[in-house]
């Protein structure tokens, strides 16, 4: 910690003299901090994947960092995720409303500005602290496969294919190298799997390993189960049997 | 005290530069300072347990880290207990309006969220510090045992068996290698005696363990009484003679 | 002081990096700088007694440290004694509203939870501090006798007697070794008489005791008047003959 | 000033390690820099007096520091005088809504616990600071004299005699000495003089010494004339020569 | 500037360790530097008038620092200038709404207790600073002459003649040696004049000096001519030979 | 800066020991480092104005620092520009107010007055800074030409002719000199023009000038031409030639 | 960082000695650390273009830092991106409900004032931060092409051409030295490109930029190609040969 960084980072989110929000900064930082999580396009639909570490006698039915919000969309989250779970709720209760009010599906990216907006009102504001996480959006909305990242500061962005949380760059440099927009909906999760072991300490099991699609002829987040996992990972460790670090 | 703390710790819920909340992170540290408390789920049913130390002309018949939140559902709590009896009277009137409204007993895991919830808000509002009070719910609703951990971080989990408070660690090791799912309500009672005596200083009498069951032939919270409880003991004490510390 | 306390104690109430309320424990000194204040149960009522010192001129027809709540219950404090009043007057609004809206005393223990939670609320909401004063609450409902203890943190409990206040650990021991459940209300009368001497560096006259009784019989508060103190305190000197200090 | 105090008394009203409030404190150290002030109960009436030291230019027709509160209630104030005029519109104001709500006279004690109870919340709540002063309350209700002091903590306890501000240990152990149970009104006011002399640097005139008296006959509040008081003021220097400090 | 004063100046109104309230006395320091202003009463009336020192091209028909309230009542300021204009709204506010309500106009001792009780207000409570102006009321009722003080503590407090501000003390000063309760008006006018010479820079001129009179007769206030004021000063200088400082 | 200042311009504005209000003074401080603005009578008018650098690009259609309040209002500004115009939307809002009500033209005393009032608040409240601007406000109002200047204290003072912002000192010693009520607009207009050079860096050209007048004859505001401006500004180098800095 | 200025940019926006306000001057900063935004008038329309640096698998069908506000109204924004969005909704909202209340198309002038009023109110109260981003708005309105930019001070100005961001200083003296009001849509828009390249370290691709024109002849918002700007592009590098840096 630099001298200079003294006092900026204290009290409610202000800028310092180079222009910076350190608040927002250190909550992306405790992004970083989270195991990772990815999202991946394919032209068949949406696969969102997460690393989890369970404790032994967890009960695992219930992801931690996978989340529903509403039949056609999905969240995977990297970071503080009690707050993941306060966003989720936000974005569930919000989709519900569109719905009622426009009587169609909501757009994934819809619900993306919506959580950044609040996002960044949690930067401007006294009184509240920025939110620790980031969040991957995935869904797939009138044959149409969207995939969105938020982050702490507000910002939203759309990807094909991407990854926060530990290890989240060499991951996004993984999947830039591998990536093709060609990709069905099995290689995608076979790709999600790779990502997840390259940053993972765990390189063998998969009881780690939390996957969820959103296929585009359903249009219906589904849990991938345990066999499936097991089966992706097996040809992601042929397909990309990534080095030991 | 590490002086690269110095400031972050002070004022409301902020940010480190290392992307931690110190001040739920001290909240968790006064947990880990409570004394032991564990949740056993059997295949008969749940069991609860705390150790308390009680002063010698304190009146014992109420347990001070053992509370009924409803017909069907019991929490045990390690911390800043005053804290668990704000968050128990909130549970006592979520499961009634729950009751009133949907008219059928509420899910242990619907309580686990909304107390969770809460303690989220408590990290990211001014105003207010965290809550110092980590809490295991169990119940049975509809023949279905359920198990769940709060802490002051707004997460909440699902386990077979765990235990939070001082020397959990240690105690939580061992329910890992001697919990199985076949374990019987008498067992499980058997087995949360053995956790207590692993992290207490007394590991000779049964005057400072609780323990409370909610059995899945009745769905009703019952404390033991303290004659059953020194029979549990006996049989732990036998199966499980831990080396003294 | 030591230097690592710094900054924790300034502000609102904050947990420490070792997990305590620095606040609260600050609360509970000023309660162990208080004069000492006993409660005591007999199975023929409730007897409470305080140490006061009144200045030469004062006059102490009202006990500054003995409150009646409502017909059938009395409190002794020790500590911050304005903060005693205000509890009280919130003890007898209580007590009042749960008679009109129950049509029966209300229980002790009713009572000490409201106080405590309220005491709770003290320590996790800004704006205000903690209350300085612990308070032994003691009645009889229904043939009941209730004795109770609030203390800043907001934590109640039920005892059979129990001292606070300056030297409240000398005479807790003091009343450990000496209390059993076959007392008669002048026993335990005698016995606070004891007590406080114990504490007190007043060790002859009776001017500085004040002393109240709840009988099971008349299930009423009583003050105890001057004389019959004096009587008490005589046969106190006599069967417990503390050393001097 | 100690370095150890540093930081307790800048913020909003905190407790020390040591559990002192010394926002409080510091109030009651205002008090003790006010000039001084006394009440004398007699067999029949109140008597109050304070020290004021006018400019030369000043018009002393009013008195500062002494205030009617009702036909029967007067109040002697050392401290922080606006401090105490903002208590004083209080009194009088709950003295008439009193009044008009049970047709009676107001009891000196309720008004006495009524200011305390503000004093006390005053100490308890942030965004105000406590009240600088304390006061005498004398009156006289039903034939009945009452004397009562309240001060900045939030306490108020009736006395027969009591001193107040700067000296007022010194005249308290004058009071207490010759301070007896048969005073007229003539000798109480005699006494105050004294008390008034032995404080102040001023030991010749009496053009500084304003006094006010609430017989029993009458029981009514009345300043006491200027040659009134020189007439008691000759009497006490001969009756009770302090020596010079 | 004392090292032991630092801290209890910075944050809101608080008590020293002394018992004082630094930011009270600081306002009072503004009042110091302010010019200086006074106030005389005669037999034949109120006098009251200020030093100011207009830039060259200032219009100077609108007095800065004189400030009629009422008819019959007007103000003179010394200190921050634009909070006496704060005061002096509310007291022409206050005096209107007296007059409405009770058909006859406000006595001079109303309006100065209204003023002091709102600036001792801005003493206790957070969110506001003190006052930072002194102001002398003056006016006739009634055929009463009335002469009042009010500062940023809250005091108020009657004078037969007073100044504020700059020099205030030597002024005082000349003004006990020089008053007497027979005094003209047009004596009064003069003594004014001459105190003003007094503390000023400008031991000459008068076009620095600015006056009204509340006459008995006409209970009416009047900004006196800059021509009257020459032939007063002209007196001032003839009667009272000041030495130059 | 001197080290005894620290602590006093932090926080909310507050006094210092030596009785001021820094965050006052630093607000004067910005008028200080504004532009140069001027404000000057004439027998036909007022002409108030400003200095203004656009950058090349920048269209100077609007002026920047000119501003009109109502069909006979306008205000010269220095100092924080987006301060200025926030006080004159309230000032044209309050003009159209005023209108409405009495149905006739405001007074610009009034509208001066009412912004004083609010930067005079804007020094007394928390939650807000003070305002970082000085304004001129000229106007006719029935044939009468009024010119007041505003300032972040709080205070207004009319003037024949004045001038704020950055070497204004300078200028208002040459305004002071060179003034006389007989002068034209167009004498006026010649004089703000040479003010504007006295102060400025650009002593040649004209497109730095902004100028308005309100002539007695239309009472109207109206912005001079870019043409007017230039040959008022060639007779100003004529008539005032300044000599270089 | 200078230590003089320690303090002054901590806590809400405050002036420092010199009259600064840190807390805006650092949101500029933030503004200055954002890639280069620029906006060109021509006499056939506006053209606004940004430089945006997509990773790899970033979809970049939207423009993050380019928004259309209304049918005839675009922005592009320099620094904190999710801050221009909260302006941009603010903006959105306003325009159409000036569009519901006139029922003719806003003026951009209204639209910069409005958000420009309220980024000077984010710098004078308290509870929440100025904005840390500036923005070009540009469109066309009765014929009449409009260009203007706010910044977190709060100031808005209209320019013919003007860039913002990184290298912008630069920018602005290629734009002072090359542009000319006679230019066409399509000159503006190779200018706007040169001024890109200018300031990216990227100075062969077209992928970083983001460009939108509004003619004068539609009036309406239109992103303009990534064909048309390889176009544009080749040309200004054509013209505009830059020099490496």
């Amino acid at each position: 910690m630099l001298p200079a960084q003294q006092g900026y980072d204290r009290a409610i989110t202000v800028f310092s003299p180079d222009g910076r929000l350190y608040q927002v900064e250190y909550a992306i930082e405790t992004v970083r901090r989270g195991t990772i999580a990815v999202g991946i396009k394919s032209k068949e639909g949406i696969v969102i994947a997460v690393e989890e570490k369970p404790r032994k006698l967890q009960i695992t039915d219930v992801a931690q960092k996978i989340f529903q919000i509403d039949d056609h969309i999905g969240v995977a989250a990297a970071g503080y995720i009690p707050d993941a779970r306060s966003q989720v709720d936000n974005a569930r209760f919000f989709s519900q409303s569109n719905k009622m009010i426009y009587d169609e599906a909501v757009e994934v990216e819809t619900i993306a500005k919506h959580l950044a907006d609040q996002s960044q009102q949690y930067t401007q504001y006294a009184g509240v602290r920025p939110y620790g996480v980031a969040l991957i959006l995935g869904g797939v909305v009138n044959n149409n496969t969207q995939l969105y990242l938020t982050d702490p500061s507000g910002t939203y962005i759309s990807y094909d294919a991407i990854a926060i949380g530990s290890g989240s760059d060499q991951v996004t440099d993984f999947l830039e190298k591998t990536y093709n927009h060609e990709l069905s909906i099995e290689d995608a999760s076979v790709l999600a799997s790779a990502a997840i072991y390259l940053s993972s300490e765990d390189r063998e099991g998969t009881s780690h390993i939390r996957m969820a699609q959103i296929k585009t002829k359903t249009e219906t987040f589904e849990l991938v189960s345990d066999e499936q996992i097991a089966k992706y990972a097996k040809t992601a460790k042929e397909k990309y049997p990534h080095e030991k670090k």
